[in-house]
């Protein structure tokens, strides 16, 4: 009965699949002349191309786009959004009436396609991203060991993304024969023709390169592109890449082929009329309707038992240990995944963030994208859309080229858990190119983005088992230097907590650090109580959420705030303090990094870029 | 005499060369060893290479690096920088004990390349990067006219960056044949082998698809080497690369081939005088010595006359003109292109940026990177470290896909003119993919970045203009919707000023806005009047530098500040605004966004998203 199941079968739905296909142009055009914006011209080019993934390639329940064992389809191209709700309207699962609240504020169909929908794993609408989330989509399927098959649609002019490229390697290094990419190459981006135009052999050759089946096809002929869903479904140990020649705007002879039509609805009265009168004219005759598919291939083995969470225990440090954040960070790591959920992400610097100690004992769960980073935090952004609980680390200066994914991943509301080493000038000799003193700023940035910067071995463990299970993006920022263990094993923390390590009632300045510029102003705190100086003294552990109301009661206790960072004068602890103080009417005096530093040691730098404890001396004696 | 003219020539001296390349080694364990860090075997497997380029292949005056017409160099692979800084002291130009001060506070050889040295166009550190900007220095070629030559060495690890395919694709696009990339392969990354090892044909492949002559050599084989880069000359019309098979560690048997060696210095002692006897035991006999070249090919047509600087002229509006900024931009970007030096990138949104106004009048000086940030903003690094005012723009939103890149830019203090369009939520009905919200931030993060946000067509021509010529990286927030031109052709404007729009000594609060906002901000000044509250009104159109001196009169004179703005809460107008008011005991009360938004209507969005008119007069009368 399921078509789907049975290719073959679906050649006598020809005819009702070009249906489909004229259905799908009418109501992206309808949808966005209603809202009077969007790209009906990029929906017209993928409409065959959608019409046989819904309705005949795919398996899938058209009632549950959630189910764990659908097959998955990303929209890389978020533009031609319009054709991806109508696909789900053909099928039954939106109202053919809701799709003309397009765009709207009240609606749920945006511009862009975002996980509001059920059936969005992950926003799309910032080019190049859709086939990483779809390598981290198929990496998911064998995870839950289950069958299911990820299609991932680009648009060609996307192909000029580095992204991309990323993606391609990865998909082909990790043999991903489940997964199936269709470019749908219209030849026309928004400004112009694009690089390659309709030179498939151009795209082909690419795709053949970096190791994927590749093969060309008319991407209107219906007939054709089942067939090359075949040929993808049965190559084996590689994924494909189907290069679908289209023309943009294809069905609607205004617009048909023609530059000048990128993003531009059609307008209501003669002009829409005219072409929705076009496109009803290609409605032919049906043999056998064509039918949404009846449920998603059956799990191997049965479903899973749900997960468990798992549990860092007690830490095996003693205050006075001395041990590296970073390195704290991969033994939690280690620990954790002893839930199934948890996977681990790296890009050739496992050795030093210390995710390699995952790797040696969650091997088939640990993801080595080698210096790319771009897909390493796409990938775990589709994972995360598939129930994973992956964390991709790298050094915190190379998150900012993954910047964009990392946004994307905020829109979606991701439960991609980042981790970010070698923070600040404290790692010495390699220079500012190795140094990240923007991070703190990018991450806070994302309004719904947990930011975590610990300063010792215990607090580390126990944040990266809280940032596993707390909903949403998260961050952590770790740092090269071996620290000081200065929390006992029973220490607890929270997601939005701080510690006051030093306080009394004559403290005239509260000094506020993270990482290892706690321990400056602990040696602070010691040279100043030697001259009858107190202050307080506070480990920032969380800066996003932050807890404005303990900070609040410092900044009125000690009325001095005084912040210390390894980063930048912008967006870093700084400002996250004086953001929350404000209302109180309290100011920050800030101590950070205020230009670009260069190599030297790690004590010379910490000293030279005023963050030092000689400095915090200085700033409250002043 | 200059051998470097007749690669023929070159042969009598390839026992020269090897020397040359041993020398190179030694001094590069030496150096890193004294350093007690860096990446000895990475400079190891490239010092054939570097001593073919650097004594046989390039044109170029030792003597001064910066001479326009040299053969320029970038070492992608910034991690083997002792090899570079060997080079440049076998060939005279720095003395070869001073190599000894590799890494070191007061030494200029940082642990990575940056532009401190006078033989460093582009800082490199960040992998991927260097290849994009090799783009740009063999494009700044053409616009001088000159016939120098660009070379480029890449790790094969970084060819793991979907950035370097980025570069591939717009160099063959632009069919630089003066460009010619060599990629040392020695199969060993940071943490394990790469990804290809190698296997030279993975790279060969790729490199032949993506459009460049591609050829595969012994890395070690100085006569192979010299007959590539032959050929590399003799090709046209399309780059080349050149796959040149090494062995990381090479000469030195502890670590020759083997995995665990990357970033390690030899320990001073028994370790480094065994590894040091070998080297030297490398040395052959000369036929004759190997001299640096004596100078570059002279330029076409002889030295061209100084540039002069080009100007706006008087904006061509008048108050109540209805004129989006982008659209002013590219109005006078147009303009600016009098002057030779002022170049134009896009990554195909000319048409929304308006960057197409530049393209229609100098089009030899438009560079059009289709969809790919990444070597737009690599492409204008390597254009601005030879002389030229590049302006790269696209929608504010997919600059981050570029932050790494423009961290570096600005790591190299590079004269970088990025613009950004379509900020905030006040695009509308595309949704939050398109919006730029932490555009202010991650700008504002880099402390050289001069960030400007004007909100009239009067003041963006303006600000466009200050901007080409003030020194250093730049950025220019523009937004979508048209505003009404509130200045006159005469008003004058300053980086690190700002403008009061209303002001009388009955003020009570100060409100600050920048873009749309300063509309928002004098719809409620309008409104307050009516009741009769008296608010000062701020268009903060320089947010980096800032003209705290005026700020903390108003916040003196009308106490309460209010800021309000089209992005996100952290980094943006608030921060910046409150980070410099704090030192007079001021706080700042932020209007901004604070959640990720979605489609629906600019005038709904700045409303629901709490920095409309409305808004504004609530919290003034809070």
């Amino acid at each position: 009965m399921p078509v789907q199941t049975s290719p073959r079968a679906a050649r006598s739905k020809i005819a009702a699949l070009k249906n489909v296909a004229t259905r799908l142009r009418i109501d992206s055009v309808r949808a966005t002349s209603a809202a009077g914006s969007g790209h009906p011209t990029s929906c017209a080019s993928a409409a065959e191309i959608v019409a046989a993934l819904f309705f005949a390639e795919m398996q899938y329940d058209p009632r549950n786009p959630q189910n764990p064992d659908n097959d998955r389809f990303v929209l890389s191209k978020g533009h031609a959004a319009p054709v991806l709700y109508s696909a789900w309207a053909e099928v039954g699962f939106l109202k053919r009436d809701d799709l003309l609240t397009l765009r709207r504020f009240d609606s749920d169909l945006e511009g862009h396609p975002t996980p509001r929908l059920p059936f969005v794993d992950v926003a799309t609408g910032s080019l190049g991203q859709g086939i990483c989330a779809a390598v981290g989509i198929a990496l998911n399927a064998r995870r839950i060991s289950s069958d299911y098959r990820t299609y991932c649609l680009l648009g060609d002019g996307e192909s000029a993304e580095g992204s991309v490229w990323e993606a391609a390697e990865a998909a082909a290094h990790d043999k991903i024969d489940s997964l199936c990419g269709i470019t749908d190459v219209n030849a026309l981006g928004q400004s112009g023709p694009t690089q390659w135009q309709h030179d498939m052999e151009a795209y082909r050759s690419r795709w053949s390169a970096f190791g994927w089946h590749s093969l060309v096809v008319d991407g209107h002929d219906v007939t054709a592109i089942l067939d090359a869903f075949d040929e993808a479904r049965r190559t084996k140990g590689r994924p494909t890449m189907i290069l679908a020649r289209t023309l943009k705007g294809k069905g609607i002879s205004i617009a048909e082929g023609k530059n000048g039509w990128h993003g531009k609805a059609f307008k209501p009265g003669a002009e829409l009329d005219s072409v929705i009168k076009e496109l009803e004219s290609q409605v032919v005759p049906e043999e056998e309707p064509a039918t949404p598919p009846s449920g998603p291939r059956p799990r191997r083995g049965g479903p899973s038992a749900p997960p468990a969470k798992a549990t860092v225990g007690t830490p095996a440090y003693k205050p006075g240990d001395s041990v590296a954040t970073r390195e704290a960070y991969g033994t939690a790591l280690a620990k954790l995944g002893a839930d199934p959920r948890v996977v681990a992400l790296d890009g050739d610097v496992k050795n030093s963030t210390f995710s390699e100690k995952f790797e040696e004992v969650h091997r088939d769960r640990f993801f080595e994208n080698f210096i790319a980073e771009q897909v390493m935090i796409g990938s775990a952004m589709g994972l995360a859309s598939r129930g994973a609980i992956p964390f991709p680390s790298t050094f915190a200066a190379f998150l900012t080229r993954a910047y964009d994914f990392i946004r994307m991943a905020c829109i979606s509301n991701l439960n991609v858990k980042i981790a970010g080493s070698h923070a600040g000038v404290s790692i010495g000799e390699d220079g500012p190119s190795q140094m990240a003193l923007e991070d703190l700023a990018m991450m806070r940035a994302q309004p719904n983005m947990t930011v975590l910067y610990p300063c010792d071995a215990v607090s580390t463990e126990r944040l990266v088992e809280l940032m596993a299970y707390h909903p949403g993006p998260a961050y952590m920022r770790t740092s090269r230097p071996k620290t000081a263990v200065i929390y006992g094993a029973d220490e607890t923390f929270v997601i939005g907590g701080l510690k006051i390590l030093r306080a009394s009632d004559k403290d005239t300045v509260t000094v506020i650090g993270g990482g290892i510029t706690v321990f400056e102003a602990l040696k602070a705190y010691d040279q100043l109580q030697q001259i009858g100086v107190s202050i307080r003294v506070i480990d920032l552990y969380s800066l996003q959420p932050i807890d404005a109301q303990s900070l609040l009661t410092c900044a009125r206790e000690t009325k001095r705030i005084i912040t210390v960072e390894d980063h930048y004068a912008a967006g870093g602890i700084g400002d996250a303090v004086a953001s929350v103080i404000a209302g109180g009417g309290f100011t920050v005096q800030r101590l950070c990094v205020r230009e670009i530093p260069r190599s030297g040691t790690p004590e010379e730098l910490v000293d030279h870029y005023g963050i030092s404890a000689r400095h915090i001396v200085e700033a409250v004696q002043h």
